[in-house]
Formats: structure tokens, sequence, C-alpha cells
């Protein structure tokens, strides 16, 4: 074959891998918003045989093949980062044996309900055997990933396969120095006021989520707002839905998660639709999404300029009488004692992230054992947030991410987070007053800075390369150690 | 292997296929009830992949292995009739070249629009090059089906393949005789009134309809209603959901089709559980579908009994003030003047059905050219319900199925309607005033008859067996007539 119809040969072959794995998000969307309880069964067998169809055609010999022909010496940049996408996942793909994935996902089919349980029961000798299971599992996959590599580098390049795994340790280490005297700071200010302190019903919540959707920008010819247990994004650059979760105590909880989730469709609806189902209209990695999200939560949803544009909305929708200044210091309150990493501020959050990287690492390195879990966990929080959970159910078992598979993941938020701020910088050196337009509901700017620094961008860069590209410097905290300095320094009048 | 090992390994190949089937149901669900409109391209091509795939499973050789090794007369009878319907699935999927099969794909993709832009403007000559194409493709592909056979019975056993062609045309032969003088005399008769001259809302329509499913016993923790531009049912014995479209014109639209299509979801919701993905908890041939949707629709819905029980709820949400009797009537209403197939009644119905059967299997047998088409439809129409359609639009291009692909299949329809009154027959001869069970929302020894004689069964029996088997007669039309001739003649004082 000519150099170009190997190229199109693998582009045909990867878009049935990338369809596959649309076509799949669509079940679990439905099965997360729509699908009556006694579904669960059927649409189980269903995910699993659409994944094993995915990892048949991602492990093709013939998808090898046409890698093996592909001549990435006559192609140019955007085909040679279509090539090297598409042979990162089918190299990965091929090197776990086919045993280690089925036995992998039987492990994890049963994990949930056993997390489930021993968390309901505050039980950690219950779940134990589970995850020492797993974390094997894990370490095993990694090295067939790679043994040269820490097994929990190994993981972490499933998530974040191009940003160095020693810039992230960096970020960490500069938010603790700054994060930990901040909130002790903090600590000993007084109190932020709140003043939503009634119950708000559900239809008024949805409604001022879909104002708040109207006003970002949301193009509702290609996405909707549903309610789940956990708010999510499902979708494509032609379709990409939110969902949000309202507590009737909590109106800034789903107003601030569906602005979240707004930032991760704003995304995908931006990825270049003619790269449909290739690696050029892929969105990047976890962290790199996640820097939209929290771009739109914080930067937008958590800021002064935000709640003097929308405190009118949030006035007659939830029927309170407060002022721009009261919300934004409500919306912003930092919460030192919580323990729940969902339930956390912008600040405190970052270190609930360190106990658990911290923790995963020393795990998959085999430095501790799952036993010792619980009292490494509570040691940690002591050390940076200065509290103890009273429970391993509101301590080490809180999340689903282990029993889920989802390993070596969490540092990824906090990516987002620090992404977030540097493209938050950069955007305010170049566009004129970014909060103005904020509070005037001028989002066009603010949506072709970031369409044009990534979304257009689909996989063209690896993680490292977007960022420089994006923002001019590589990644690090300084950015968000600034704005978190600034913004929670007059906030608390330090 | 073992003979226990190959039908293992055939089992699991074929779960596969079927789980496929249902992910490409779910993105077709969605597509109906939850989609945004800009998801269509997208959609598009996620459901072209799982088709493929789908296919690709069906064809593979290794499935062909399977089948050759497989030792049907060590088998039991269940077994015997599984290896059966795989068998027959992947030998008709070989037997058409892949090219055929893309090129006919590629046809209908560009069909659906060419129809819709043809009906809009009347003119069938622009849509006839499209529909002579489809002719010769199917032409072509019945050739390779069964060279042997007339290539409309060949196409016709993709819908129907254990129901001999020849019973179908006894069964319109006995409905011409029956219903074109019945027809007749009700059109010389006084036109049955209506209460319904009002308009009603959307909500009210829809709470209605919920109420209609709660009566006849929809199981909600295993199904849902939604609206549609056009009413159905999708999904398995662990999820099935039936949609409904409201015309505030016309509150009887929305109560019969959705227990119309309450019968479609409570024959999925009966299929065996553990046989999942597999034919013995498949669903029987579309005729055998279409009869438990007629069957609640027409001898439940349209019975005078249902209205005994039900009209008070009628009133309640629809805010009129009708009795039994007048509800009865009003849905039976006979319009002999209709031109529109899926606006007709009980009984011209299956005249509509008969114009395209007839038609159908001239075009496919190539008796007569595309051209022709119109005008054979208007003669048809006029011999046998005594009207002329005005246009094209309302006459030959009236009907989505062409165009989509689904040739050869109206038949199923009657098929259905004939075999809900020999199973309604038969149920009456087992159970003791099915109308007082009707009357009082007692469903339950009904869902069981149904359960007993065709849900649980899945596809162990042929289509002919099954109903020798439900009802202890070969299929016919004299149930049907019996029943039609008494019900009409006494609503029309005949």
């Amino acid at each position: 074959m000519s150099t170009s119809d190997t190229y199109d040969a693998l582009l045909d072959h990867y878009r049935r891998v990338s369809n596959v794995r649309h076509a799949d998000g669509m079940l679990m969307w439905d099965q997360q918003t729509m699908m009556p309880a006694g579904g669960t069964p059927a649409r189980a067998e269903q995910r699993s045989t659409l994944s094993a169809v995915r990892h048949d055609l991602l492990t093709a010999d013939e998808l090898g093949a046409l890698l093996d022909e592909a001549d990435e010496a006559h192609l140019d940049d955007e085909r040679r980062a279509v090539v090297r996408e598409i042979r990162r996942q089918h190299e990965r793909a091929v090197r776990v044996p086919d045993e280690l994935v089925e036995e992998i996902s039987r492990v994890e089919s049963s994990a949930h309900e056993a997390w489930v349980e021993a968390k309901a029961e505050d039980d950690f000798d219950a779940l134990a055997p589970t995850l020492e299971r797993i974390v094997e599992l894990y370490r095993e996959r990694a090295e067939h990933l790679d043994p040269e590599k820490h097994p929990f580098e190994a993981i972490y390049e499933d998530s974040e396969p191009h940003l160095p795994l020693s810039t992230v340790e960096e970020i960490f280490a500069q938010l603790k120095e700054t994060l930990v005297p901040l909130i002790d700071d903090i600590r000993a200010a007084e109190e932020l006021p709140t003043p939503f302190g009634g119950t708000y019903d559900e239809a008024s919540q949805l409604a001022l989520s879909e104002d708040a959707l109207d006003l970002v920008g949301y193009d509702w010819n290609r996405g909707r707002l549903d309610t789940s247990a956990h708010p999510f994004t499902f979708g494509t650059q032609f379709d990409c839905r939110v969902t949000t979760r309202v507590d009737e105590d909590d109106p800034l909880a789903a107003l601030t998660s569906t602005i979240h989730e707004f930032g991760h469709a704003t995304y995908n609806l931006g990825l270049p639709q003619e790269h449909y189902a290739t690696p050029l209209g892929e969105s990047g990695s976890h962290g790199v999404h996640e820097s939209q999200s929290r771009f739109f939560e914080n930067h937008v949803g958590r800021s002064k300029a935000f709640w003097e544009g929308f405190v009118g909305t949030v006035n007659d929708r939830l029927g309170t009488d407060t002022t721009a200044e009261a919300g934004y210091a409500a919306v912003n309150r930092v919460k030192p004692d919580n323990v729940i990493r969902v339930e956390a501020d912008e600040l405190t959050y970052h270190l609930h992230i360190l106990v658990r990287f911290e923790t995963e690492k020393a795990l998959l390195g085999g430095d501790i054992e799952v036993s010792e879990v619980p009292a490494v966990w509570n040691e940690k929080m002591e050390e940076y947030l200065g509290v103890r959970p009273e429970t391993d159910a509101e301590g080490c078992m809180q999340d689903i991410h282990w029993t889920a598979g989802y390993l070596a993941a969490f540092q990824n938020y906090t990516v987002g987070s620090v992404l977030a701020a540097q493209l938050d910088a950069a955007m305010r050196a170049e566009l004129d007053d970014v909060d103005a337009l904020i509070r005037d509901g001028e989002f066009a700017p603010v949506h072709e800075f970031l369409a044009e620094n990534v979304h257009r961008r689909g996989r063209r860069y690896p993680t490292d390369e977007l960022v420089v590209e994006a923002t001019g410097e590589p990644l690090s905290a300084d950015a968000f150690c600034d704005y978190a300095t600034t913004k929670f320094g007059s906030l608390y009048d330090l």
C-alpha cells in the first residue's frame, strides 16, 4: 500500500475503535440517567461485550501490520501525531496478556459491590482482600506495560501519557509549601458566612443550572442537562451532555457542579468535527480535560465578576436576597475540618489528593501493605490538613476509584486545577479585562481563547507541549499559587 | 472440542452478536427520544460501526467452524433450536457478499432523505431512481439468499423465516373475501359518533397513558414511557421501554398506541432472563411480535370490557363525561375513505397492507417496473377500498419502509392481527370470562396465558409450530374473521 493508503486504512480501523468507545459511553450515560433499575444485568453484559470488541479491534494483528507499514517520516506533523496516538494505544493494549485483562475485569466487576458493603459497614478488613488482589493485578499489569518504570508511573500513563511524573511531584511540593500555611491562616481567621441557609427545591435549582448554562453559552442543540447520582459529562463534538445533582440544603453544589461539567462539555464540543473519531478529534489527557472543567468551575463560577453578573438570577430562582459579595464569599468558603474529598473547597482539595497520591504510590510500589493503608491515610490527613477521619468509611474507603480500577489517577484533578490557573493567567495576559467579560456574560472571547489554544488541537500535542503552546510556559503550580494566595488572602483578610 | 464445549463456545460467540445488536438498539432508542438534534452525524457513524462489527461477528469463520462442529444429533430439543437459529442467521449473512451489503447500506443511507424530499414535493419521479436501485439491490440479494425462490419470498424470510408464504397468501384471500363486503356494509351504515371532539393537552394524555400502563401491568422497574415522533418499543427481558406520540386533537391515538407498545414490551419482558442474549431468550418473528401488540391494542384496548373498566379514568384525565359504550364506539370507528395506513382502523388496515403486499411482490418479482407503482397502487386502492389517493405522497410514497430497506415486511402486521385473534380465541377457550378479567383489571391470568404459550418460549419453535403449540390450530384468518364480523356487525348494527 502507498503511504497514504496505509494511513487511511489505519484511520478507518481506529474509527471503529473510537465509535465502539462512544457507543459504550452512550450505554453508560443511559445507565446513569435513564435506565430503569431492572436493566442492570443486561447492561453489564452489553458493556462487557463492547469492551471486548474494542480490545479485539485495538489489539488486532491487522492494526499492528498497518502500524508497521506506517511511514511516519513521510507524514506531516498532524498525521504523525495521529499515528503516534494510535500506536501508543495499540502497544499498551498488546503488552498486557488477554488473561490478565479478563482477570482484572472479573475482579473489578465484583469489587464495586465489596466496596459499597465494606464502606456501609465501615469494615476495612472486609475490603482488604479485594484491594490486595487489585493492587497485585495492577502491579502485574505495570510489569507488562513497562518493567523499567515504577509501577505507579506505568499505570499513571494510562490517563496521562505525556507529562513526566516528576512534573506532578514538583507541583505537589509547591502546593504543599503554599497551601499548608495558607490553610492554617484561614483556620485562624473568621469563617465566611453563607446567605444560603434555607432549603431549595429541585425544580428551582435545575432552572438555575439552566440559566447558568445559558449564560456561559451551552449549545443546547448539541447538549442536554439531566440529573444523576454523580454529575458527569458524556459526549463528542456533535452531542455532549452534562448532568448535575441537587442537594436541597446546598444550592451551590448543583450550581458549581453544573458549571464544572459545562467546562468538560465545551471542550468536547470544541473538538474539530471533521476529525471526529480520530485522535485529532479527541480530547487530551484526563488532566487537560479537568483543566477545562476547573477553569469554568473556579475561575468563572467562583469569581467575583461572575457573581456580580449572576446574583440577580440566583435571587430570582432561589427566592434569596443576597449580594454579589456575599454569594462570592459563600461559594469560596474554605472547610479545613472536612475529611471528604468531593466536599472539599478549592484549597484543601489538593491536600486530599496528595494523601491519595502518596498512599497509592507507596501501595503500587510495594512500600506498604494494604493493611497499612488506614494508618498511613490518617497520618497524612493529620499532617497536611490537621484532621483525622473518625472512620475508615470517611477515610481511606471514601472514594470509588480503587475498586473501579481507576488507579494512579487522582493527581489528574490537581493537574487540571494548576493548568486551569495557568490558562487563566495566559488568557488575562492576552485579553482585555476578562473580569468585565465574565461580569457581562460576554463569553465569546473566553471560548475562543480556550478553543484556539486547547479544544481545536485535539491530541495534536503531547500534554507537556500543549501546555507550552497554550500558555508559553511549562506546567507548574506558580499561577495557581499566585491565584490562590491573592484570592483567599483577600477573602479572608489575611 | 466436546459436543458441550462446542455448544458453549457457539453460544458465547452468539452472545456477542446479540449484545452488539442490543447496544445498537440503545443508540437508536436514544436517537428517537433523547438525543439533541446536532448529534446525528456522530450517531450515524456509531451505528454504522456497530452494524459492521455485528456483521463481522456473524460471518466470522470461527462461527462457521463451530457450526460445522456442532453435533445436533446429540443435543436436546432446546439446544437444537438454538443451533438452528444461529445457523440460519450465519448462513444468510455469509451468502450475501460484503460488497453488496455495503452497497445496500450506502444506498439506504441517502434513500431516506430522498424519500422525505420526494414525499414533501409529491414528486414520485424524483424518488423513482432511488427506488429502482433499491429494488435492483434487493433482487440481487434475493438471488444470493436463495436463487430457487421467488425474490419476494427470499426477502420475506428476513423477517419471517418459519411461516410458508402460501399461508400468508391464504390469509389475505380469506381477509379480502370477508372484509371487502363487511366494509361496504359499514360504509352504507350510520357513522359512529365520537365524544372526543375537543383538544387535550399533552400532560393529561401522558398521564392517561401511564394509567393505562398501570392497569395492564407494566413493570416500571424494567421500563419507562417517553415520547417520540413514531411510537416504538425497545428492549430486553431486563429493560423494555415504550414510547407514544400525542395528538392534541385525538386522545385515542396516544392511548391506543401506548397499549399497542405495551404488548410488544410485555413480550420482551416475558422472555426468560436466564436465556438473555441467546435464541431461547429472544422474541420470535416480526409477525409473532406484532400479535402481542395487537392483542393488547385491539382485543384489550378496543374491547367493550376495557372501556367499562377504564372510562372513569379517561373522563378524569381528559375532563370528558362519556360512557363506556360511547368510548368503545369511538375507538372502533371504521374509516373507509381514509387512504393512510397508519391512520387506518382495525378492518381497512389489512386492505392497505394487501395493496402493499401485492405491489411489492410484483416489483421484486420483476412483473412491474418502479414507474408503474403509482398506477398499480391506486388501482388496488380503488378495487379493495373504493378510494383513490389524490396524490402519490398520500399514496405509494406514504410509508418509510421501502427506502429504509424494510422490504417484503408489511404482511407481518396482518400476520400479527390474525394471530392475535387466534390467541384471543384460544385464551377464551381456556380461561373463564376473559371480559370480566379485563373489565376488573385482573390481567394476571391473561399475562400468564401469553407468557406460557408465547413469551417464555423465546425462539424455541418455528413460527408455524409455535402457533399450533399455542392455539392448537395452524395459522389462519378464521378467528380474525369471526371476531371482526361479530364485533363490527354489532357495533354497526348490520
